[in-house]
């Protein structure tokens, strides 16, 4: 018997509690032994609920019970996140959380403070909601140097943007409709400005690479500027535009970032569409794997927390969890990085082109049938800089979006 | 410090050599100790060769030798591989394996033995090559009650389908051509009658479900009949030729075959080309994922051979393993089973398609420009029973493809 006591009882927390109640006697046979939920920590009561009886308001409970062997954490934000989960690993219990901000922000310290004590400090559902990535990439791919991440890590962008390029809606439109239906909160800058996808690629990062990456270091950009038109160029071009968040290695230095990108049908990433998450990674002797699934969600990120939970069932006093050290690592400076351009200008292309390819080099000019104030055109590789320093010579840009390779 | 053998330098063999080589520093620091080879048993010397030193032809030298403590198994075939495994694992050696014939037959008498004795016994490279799978099943999807894997396991077969259905050719060509380029076996029986991707639909549908399900049960049908015209109606479809391995799990019972389906543009595993592979899993709670990456070759395959290795160096003395059990699962009969079927009938429309309805209830029928001399059409959901008896009743069916959901 392991008994564990859950931090929030919002909607990854019952849904933890429902996949216990539900699969419980197959988890306990994979933990080899029974998983008791004793406390649920919430501030409100909720009367009649069959949850009541395990509900306390004082975490100070928890904390100073020696029954308890695992907290599960999934409360959301850094504090007081942060303080009862080091608090819980200070009384020797192993911790799970869901929480991206505290693993991104938190992540390395708290795994030094799990090994130290013989604990572990385990974060599947932080990342791609139910999808298997934080287990394989710390146990399934040990015999590789990670060269490549790259993922579409955020469902409710994800669900606009799919939705934008099938029935050609404007992105404020789409952005009212997810969040009639749950898909978006009430306040969507962190999942449409892209510090959510920010924060989990940071979470990846540091993982693969092994030291801290700081979120606040990557550059992130989100899908607030992406329109209709976009996507009637992007038909065009047989690509799909979809919000990427990446990390590559080059000659020993990593390179992040997190923003929309142009990728055509033979991407890996391609058809990931609606609320889906996908994660590519190259390893230098695997080549490239993918995962995909559900990203988010009740149920999906609950199966990932418990999957947690049994695995620091089956490790009471040993710790598993690869360390990324606390050392921070410094990016490279992304305005080197070269990439192809798709950018729109405004005016026709007699008038424009001279000066575009004047700014940018060659370029491939795109039309779209009914677009007349307006025209596009693709690079050639060139670097960030490059284009900045382009882009200044143009009036009249209009929007300009990556294209990946 | 941590000594190994490989059993066979072949392919694989060479393979972990050289990742080994190529990563020793990153693999040591994972595994938390040095991974040395000290043996390698081949038939030939390999003069002039840096293996040259590490060549013994003697298996007892391995079994003997109480320093080896990880045996790695890429000989492939069950003899003399099964006897080799069972005596390291009766010498208090942990095995390794990338070979399917071996796991498939005799997998949960190894694994129990490997329990017994504190030992491991892993195979991630026997499904799937590179693709984390086997981990994943075992240790990520605790969760779950896993209700379907589906997969496309076999990357010569996905190969020759995806270049018939790119270039129009038949398939006696094709095969000849993925010979040619290494990519099928002189002898393809194994990949192109479907028993490869029957022996790894066999593995992964014991361990998902905890009992001994025998290939030799498993419904298999290969691609032999599959033809450039079938493609020709797929492509009016939109729809995808694939040779897919299932199982699933209706009512308590599992139901597993092997067989050439069709499937449309929105199923999982439509755009898994070329040599790669994908598995498609569902769990009760996580809902969909997917695995993909490269199925086979060299690097990919030894990539997931020292993940294993990595494994059992970090757990000397800890089994890690879950055991399906050495009972015997039986199957379902497929014959109830349910589901669409395209099939082509000789001659016309106006002559046939009366009989074609009578025998097979309403269906749709599919016309391609160009084909005079055939027509075809798909069913309702029917069962495999009443295809059969329906295709009784028919002068001139000539081929029918399952279509998937």
């Amino acid at each position: 018997m392991v008994k564990i006591a859950i931090l929030g009882y919002g909607t990854v927390g019952s849904g933890v509690v429902e996949v216990l109640e539900t699969n419980g006697a197959s988890i306990n046979k994979r933990a080899g032994k029974n998983i008791e939920i004793k406390y649920v920590l919430d501030l409100k009561d909720f009367p009649g609920e069959s949850v009541e009886k395990l509900i306390v308001h004082d975490v100070d409970i928890i904390m100073n019970d020696p029954e308890i062997k695992i907290v599960v954490e999934v409360m959301g934000g850094v504090e007081p996140a942060f303080t009862f989960v080091k608090k819980a690993l200070e009384n020797g219990k192993s911790v799970v959380t869901s929480n991206k901000e505290l693993v991104a922000k938190h992540g390395a310290q708290l795994l030094a403070m799990a090994k130290e004590k013989k604990l572990n400090f385990l974060f599947e559902a932080s990342v791609g909601g139910g999808i298997p990535i934080i287990r394989p990439l710390n146990q399934s791919l040990t015999a590789d140097e990670i060269t490549q991440i790259t993922g579409i890590l955020n469902g409710t962008t994800n669900y606009i943007l799919t939705k934008m390029a099938r029935e050609g809606l404007e992105f404020d439109a789409v952005l009212k409709e997810a969040q009639e239906k749950g898909y978006a909160e009430r306040n969507p800058d962190a999942d449409i400005k892209g510090f959510d996808s920010c924060r989990k690629i940071a979470i990846l990062t540091s993982l693969a690479f092994g030291s801290q990456v700081d979120y606040e270091d990557i550059y992130t950009e989100g899908i607030t500027n992406i329109t209709d038109r976009d996507f009637k160029y992007a038909e065009k071009m047989n690509c799909a535009i979809k919000l990427l968040a990446s990390s590559k290695m080059i000659d020993d230095v990593v390179y992040a970032m997190v923003a929309p990108f142009m990728i055509s049908e033979s991407h890996p990433l391609y058809s990931v569409n609606d609320v889906l998450n996908g994660i590519y990674i190259n390893g230098n002797v695997i080549g490239d794997v993918m995962f995909f699934g559900a990203g988010a969600g009740k149920l999906p990120t609950a199966s990932a927390v418990v999957t947690d939970v049994v695995d620091c069932a089956k490790h009471l006093g040993t710790n598993i969890m690869s360390l990324w050290s606390t050392n921070k690592r410094e990016l490279g400076d992304i305005s080197n990085s070269k990439k192809k351009f798709f950018i729109r200008v405004e005016g026709t292309v007699s008038d424009k082109l001279a000066e575009v390819k004047a700014a940018f080099g060659d370029v491939e000019v795109i039309l779209v049938d009914g677009i007349t104030d307006e025209f596009a055109v693709v690079t050639e590789e060139i670097s960030e800089k490059a284009y900045e320093q382009g882009s200044k010579k143009i009036v009249g840009i209009i929007n300009r979006i990556r294209i990946e390779k």
